[in-house]
Order: structure tokens, then sequence, then C-alpha cells
């Protein structure tokens, strides 16, 4: 293992991190909120470190193997959301206990939105502005994780997206070096979120609140700087265009990326996943729609549609804003929209589940098994449109989805061990795993109330969610770690 | 599709099922309960039906494909569970609505073991004997589906068992043809309950509780004549002889046709599932144990120890037995339990579940799925004991655990769009899914208050269970009735 290396690019990266303290200090100076101190001690602690853990590796540049890029992915987003908690440890308003500024910093980074403060309305613009762009910082992570280095390490069939490989994103061609790749997503994602924010600003957001919203929508993040979350601004216009971003940001960057180098719009037209994404998108709308309508839940059928709309669209993009409280809704929907949210955005998206192509490949995978109970001595292959998938592929999937189900099962025991009741450990450990952020009973709303140990198991959940299970998986191998 | 000679057989297994009711008819005489007309009713529509059914198509003797198994194995449940719910139609005492019949025989015949009577020791004893009966002869019928037809059909990687492979079943080498291995299978079921029944006698247990007792824990089927289960005895011994014989009745049966054919006894020490079955049965006995100790939950360590080892195994084995109200023992061991019998009783026994075969190879998938990940170019093959497994049985294994996911996520949603609640449903669909019996929340005792079109859909969750998923899923795919 190539651990100098490995601690080399950290420094770099913690040392980078620290330049993010700057816009929120920026931030506390516009609006004189008097919470401008932590985040220039953050910035200095950051930089400091960084640097003091890169210069003495500085000389280590050896090429790294696929098993290093696994350490280098966990530590990135263990590491960072770390060192992102030291403005909620520093800050005197709100008060947090370590527990608490570890759960804000991992839940914004791996951009689940989960949170433990009561009256975000009430913090510094400071903390608020800060709480939305680490999201989106960790949305970008998240674009070049997918997109540039899941495909190379292959983590659950991921490798399907190798640019090598021939199908649906062949012509996309992505740029082979990863860094050029980021540099080239990072912009789609950067002019996705001015453009975003535009529309938020247009349909009636001061800019401040219309920035730090498109930071968590681009993201599919789900914080927001009030507690009422979206509900907060009442407005059709709002959803709406949340629901339009929330579409675009939880479809492959590799279609946008392949669009905005003009070189083929079609991806989006023959991209199967996109349109099993958009297939199983309207019809939770509609469910919805139409149940709330049978229950009449809402006064008029305007306000029952635009609530069906954004709670469906924000829970199984696994955004997670609310705009009502839709774990009161009638009957089957609570449950419905969070097992929608296990099904998730697409791969290379910003969402989080286990993404619609996977789903679309156990779907696929099912009804080969069907067909070869049917007729035993037929053949038969996985086809995603004209093209074969190959059974490692096929295995990988499997695999994933069940390693998703064990990881599952043991942190929702592990939340009931604590004392935690049955349906809330149940929504807890899908809102945290999906990276979908609000529950059902207890964490409904907020997290304040869980116990510390219960906190930290969530924090497992959500990286393990945001790390695809198996590049943290990789790690308790003893394989791993052999020479 | 050979249509009329699967008629003929299914009047040849009505007529022949018919005879089931002489015994709970002479259980009648004996103890002169005045319920024997039923019996004998249901005798003769049983016997004239099927004799109806078979006489115009006896010519009809072509040989079946697998397609035409499945259809056989699917309506040999259905069309006997109908008719056996008929003396709880013709009954006068309990009566029973027509819902309520059919969820009671399917709930036997599929040996799930959930009930919806309330005040069972009141009843007739020609139906408490017909009730557990039930049980022992669906008990039957899932052995010879287990150990004979789905290796053939190869559903869910049972294939594996197939007699021609290689491999740990390779010696006792099942007899080809599926009547006689049949008849060998039930000569040791049959031997099996009379041991059992004699050695409840011997704890004391009278011999008409012994005889209905013996017949539901060799079926690992649940029912009991008394409302409060093997509780209502209250005895260590009778505790320990039922988790003797769950245990044994948990195990594969082709083992016990080696060793009782005096080929080898070496089948059970050699057996990787046998093994890792008692791995978990004694680890969950031990947690069980630990919590309850920690607790204090008992007056002492005796009674706390007897009741995790009774409760653990009655619950991880899909028995279903209770002896104490376990769904309010401390924090996660109710979910715990309610999750182990996911994992249930090794394949070809009674048990109900996953089967521990099919949890052991998700494991070594699981592990495998690693390894590939941390040395890409290495090949892997995923090893039970010294034997390489082919994909096929790989990937089948694999997708039978998606599609359980799928039909488990499917019922529960329907059960609470049923207006039940999130605990009961999740609970209920577990408990019926893996043919265990009782839940938790509403259902933790009878299911008496579940609405009719939610016992309708716990009735299809028990088939779903029982047929191990794509036996019935199979015919939901129009290839299957294309010619
Ligand atoms: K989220
Ligand atoms: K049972």
């Amino acid at each position: 293992m190539q651990y100098r290396t490995i601690i080399r690019i950290l420094g770099l990266l913690v040392a980078l991190f620290s330049v993010t303290m700057i816009p929120p200090a920026i931030v506390s100076i516009i609006y004189e909120d008097g919470s401008g101190l932590p985040f220039l001690l953050a910035f200095i602690l950051c930089l400091i470190t960084g640097l003091a853990i890169w210069y003495p590796n500085r000389s280590f540049r050896n090429d790294l193997r696929a098993k290093e890029g696994f350490l280098i992915v966990v530590l990135f987003w263990t590491v960072l959301a770390s060192f992102g908690a030291l403005p909620f440890l520093l800050l005197e308003q709100p008060q947090m206990s370590t527990t608490d500024a570890f759960f804000e910093s991992f839940s914004g980074l791996t951009t689940t939105g989960a949170t433990v403060i009561e009256g975000i309305d009430y913090l510094p613009k400071a903390i608020q502005y800060y709480r939305q762009q680490i999201q989106w910082l960790g949305g970008m992570g998240i674009i070049v994780l997918a997109v540039a280095i899941l495909p190379i390490l292959g983590v659950g069939g991921m490798q399907l997206y190798r640019a090598e490989t021939p199908g649906p994103v062949k012509d996309s061609k992505m740029t082979p070096r990863i860094a050029d790749t980021a540099k080239h997503l990072w912009y789609i994602y950067f002019s996705l979120t001015i453009v975003c924010a535009t529309a938020f600003w247009v349909v009636g957001m001061n800019w401040f609140d219309a920035i730090c919203h498109a930071f968590s929508t681009i993201a599919i993040g789900g914080f927001s700087n009030y507690d009422a979350s979206l509900g907060h601004f009442n407005s059709v216009g709002v959803n709406v265009v949340c629901v339009i971003f929330l579409w675009i940001a939880a479809l492959n960057f590799a279609l946008h990326y392949a669009a905005a180098s003009g070189r083929s719009l079609k991806g989006y037209f023959h991209d199967p996943e996109l349109k099993t994404f958009f297939i199983i998108q309207i019809s939770l709308v509609l469910i919805c729609f139409s149940v709330l309508i049978q229950f009449n839940w809402f006064t008029d059928a305007g306000i029952a549609f635009d609530q069906a709309l954004i709670q469906s669209v924000s829970i199984s993009t696994t955004a997670g804003f609310t705009t009502t409280e839709f774990s009161n809704w009638p009957v089957f929907l609570p449950i419905m929209l969070i097992f929608s949210s296990f099904i998730g955005g697409c791969a290379g998206s910003t969402g989080g589940g286990l993404k619609v192509i996977r789903v679309l490949l156990l779907y696929l995978q099912g009804k080969r098994e069907v067909d070869r109970l049917i007729h035993p001595k037929a053949i038969y292959s996985v086809k995603l449109g004209e093209r074969a998938l190959p059974d490692r592929v096929v295995e990988a999937v499997w695999g994933f989805f069940s390693a998703y189900a064990m990881i599952f099962v043991i942190i929702m025991v592990g939340l009931i061990a604590t004392g935690m009741d049955d349906v809330t450990a149940f929504s807890a450990t899908a809102a945290t795993l999906n990276n979908l952020g609000p529950g059902l009973g207890e964490v409904a709303a907020t997290y304040a109330e869980v116990s510390d140990s219960g906190k930290w198991l969530l924090i497992l959940a959500m990286l393990f969610g945001r790390l695809e299970v198996f590049s943290l998986l990789v790690l308790f191998s003893p394989t791993f770690w052999r020479s």
C-alpha cells in the first residue's frame, strides 16, 4: 500500500478544503452576523494541518492501484467531513455537541440532508450558508466519484459505464484522465447551479435563499435555511423550479457532459435508464395525486397536484425537501415514498438509493430467471437496449443489492438496540442509507432526539450509501490489508 | 400444455385427499364431540369431485415438461388448501367466514401456522386434530417438493441438489423417480413423527396433545390445540423435546434419507449448510439469553435460558410456537428474531424463509465481489466446501433473493393500503412469506382482526413463500402460457 502517496493526496485535499471556509466568512461580513471568527479559525486549522500533512510526503507520487483508490475515496469523505465539522464545533450559537457537529457535517457532505438543528431560521446567515455549501461540495465529489472513479474501480456493476466499453454511454467518450473529466463535470455542475439559482430568484426568492437552495437542489441534498424547508415559500413556482432541477440533477452527468460538449443530444433519448427513471417518476406522482384526491386531503385539485409532484419527486430522487407533512399522508403513501427512495436517482447523478440502472437490471435479471425456468435449455442474456451485459456486471449488481440489504438490516437492528422504536429505526436507516434525509415517526423533521450512539450508526449508514456500499465494505476485508 | 393430464393428476390428488377427512371423523367419534358430520360431508365431497375430475381424463398419461411441473405444484397447494377449507366452512362451531376458512386452511397446508381462531381450547377435539393434521400433510408435501421436485425444476439455485450433480449430497444418491423418492421420504417423515409424539408423551403430554404437537413440530408448522401454544404446558421437558425435533426437521431431509438408508452418517458432519445452521442457532440463543439476563427479564437464569432456547429456535426455524410474549422482549430481540426467520431452515426441510444454504451462498458471493474489487484481474469462484458452484446456481440464488425482496415490498405496501399499521404490516408480511406464523403488533397472537382483503394478501404471501417464489412467479409470465 502506497501510504505516503495517499497521505500526500489527503494533505492536499484538506489544504484545498480550507478555501471553502472563506465564502461563509464573507457572508458573515456582508450580513454582519458576527459569526465570522469560527470560519477564519477553521480556515487556518485546515490550511495548516493540510500543509503539515502534505509537506513531508510531497515527493511521493507513485501510481496508485485500485486498492489505494478505495482508501482515498473513503478517506476523502471521512476526513473532509470531519474537518467540515470544525465550524459547528467552534460556533457559539448554536452550541453543538461533538456528535451533533459530526452528524451535521457528514449529513451535509454525503448530501443526505438529515439535520439535528432546530431553529435554522434564527441561525447566523454564515452558518445557514455554510450548511448549504457543504452539500454542494459533497454533490461535486459524488459526480466525480460516480462518473469518473467508480466505473474504473468497478463497484456494483458500474464498470458498465467505463468509457472503453461499448453501449449507451459509448458516444460520450469520457476524457480518460480523471482530473480532466472532473474539471469538465464541475463546469457543468457549476453552470447548472447558476441557472438553478437564477430560476429560483425569478420565481420570487431573494438571492441568498436562491443560492442556498440551488446548492442543495443540484446536489440533491435537501438542506434548507428554513425549518419549514421548501414549505416556507409556499409557492408553486418554487416547487416547479425545484422539481425541474431535481430531475436534471438526478440524470447521469455523463449524458449532460455528452450534450454540453455538443457531440450528441440524442444520448437523452436513447438512454434506457433515463426512460425508466421518468416512468417511475410519473407513476409516483400520479399515484400520490389520485390517493390525495380520493381522500380529499387538500382543498382543491391544483394544490393536491402541486404537493403530489414536489413531494414524490423530492423523496424519490432522495432530495428530501419537504413542503408538507407527507409522513401523515393517507394509507400507503408515506411508506411507498420511503420505498421509492431505495430506487433513487440515475447512476452518475447526485441522487442516492440503489440507482435506477441497478433496479432496472435487477428486474431484467429476474425476468431472465423466470424465462430460464420455463425453457431450461435455452440461453438467455440480460440486455440493456441492444447490448448484452457481461455476467460480471450482472453478478456485481446482484451482489450490490444483497450487500445493501445486509447493511440495512444490521444498522436497523443496531438502532433498535439503542432504544429506537421500530418504525423510526426502519425509516431512519432508509433515509440515511439512501442519502434521503427525512424519515417517518420520530425523525420526520429532525434527528435531534436520536441518541449519540444512534447518530454514529446513522453516520455510518450515510457513508455506506454514499460510497455505494462496496467502496467502504472492501476496507473490512482482511484481503484488502494484506500486501 | 398437457391440460388433461394435469387435470387427471389433480382429480386423483383430490380423491386421495378425501381420505384425510376420516381420521378427524374418528377423533370425533372417540371423544363424542358431535362434530363428525362436517368431516363425513367433506370426505364425500372431495371423493366425488376428485373422481368426477379424474374419470373423463383417466387415459391422459402423457409425459410432463418442466412447465407443467410448475402448474401442478401451484395447483397442488391451492386446490388442496381450498378443499381443506371445507370442514371449516361446514362446521357450526366455530362459525367461520369464507375468508377465515380459506385463511386457516392455507395457513395450515403451507405450514405457516398463522391462525384466525380465538378460543382454540374450546373447539371440538376433531377440529383441533384436523388443524394439526393439515399442517402435517403440508409438511409432507414440502419435503417431496423441496427434495424431489424443485431440484429438477431448478428453482432458486436448487439444481444444486440435483442427484446427478457432484457435491455435498452426492453420496445420498436420491432415487431418481419422484414417486419412489417420495415414498422413502414419507417413511422417514412418518417415523420421526412417531418418535416425536412418544417423546412429548414421555415428558408429560397426554397422547392426544402429543400427537397434535408432533404433527406441527415435524412440519415446522406451529399450530397448537391451545391458544397459549406451547406455553400452555409450561414445561422445560416439552420445550426441550420441541427444540430437538425442530432442529431435526429443519435439516435437509436428503441427509436423513442418506443416514436412514445406512449408506452414510457422515453426511451430517460434512454438510456446510448444517454447520452454518447450527452456528446461527447457537448465536441466536446466546444473544437472546444474554440480553434477557442483562434486563433481568425472568426471575432466574434457568428460566431465561429455557425461554431464550425455545423462542429463538421456534422463530428462527419458522415454527412459530410461542411460550411467552417474545414480541414484548427488550430492545432489539423481537425484530432480530423476526429477521432470523428470513434465514429459516435448511433447503429440503419443512422450514420456511430463504433457507440457510441461500444465505450462506449470498454471503460467499458477497465476499467474492469484495475480492474481485481488490484484485480485479484474479479469477474467483464461489466454493461450497471443495466444490466450485456454476454461475447459473449463483445467479439463481441472487435472483431468488431479489424476487423475495420485491414480493415482500409489494405485499407490505398492499397491506398498508388496506389500512394496516406499518409495524403490523411489516411483521405480518415477514411471518407469512417466511411461513413463520406469529408476527408483532396486532398480529402477535391471532390474525382475526385483519381485514378480508388483508387476509387474502397474506394467503398470497404464504403461497409465494411456500412455493419458493419462482414456482408461483413463473405463472405470471406471458412466456409461460405461450404454447
Ligand atoms: K438528500
Ligand atoms: K410455521
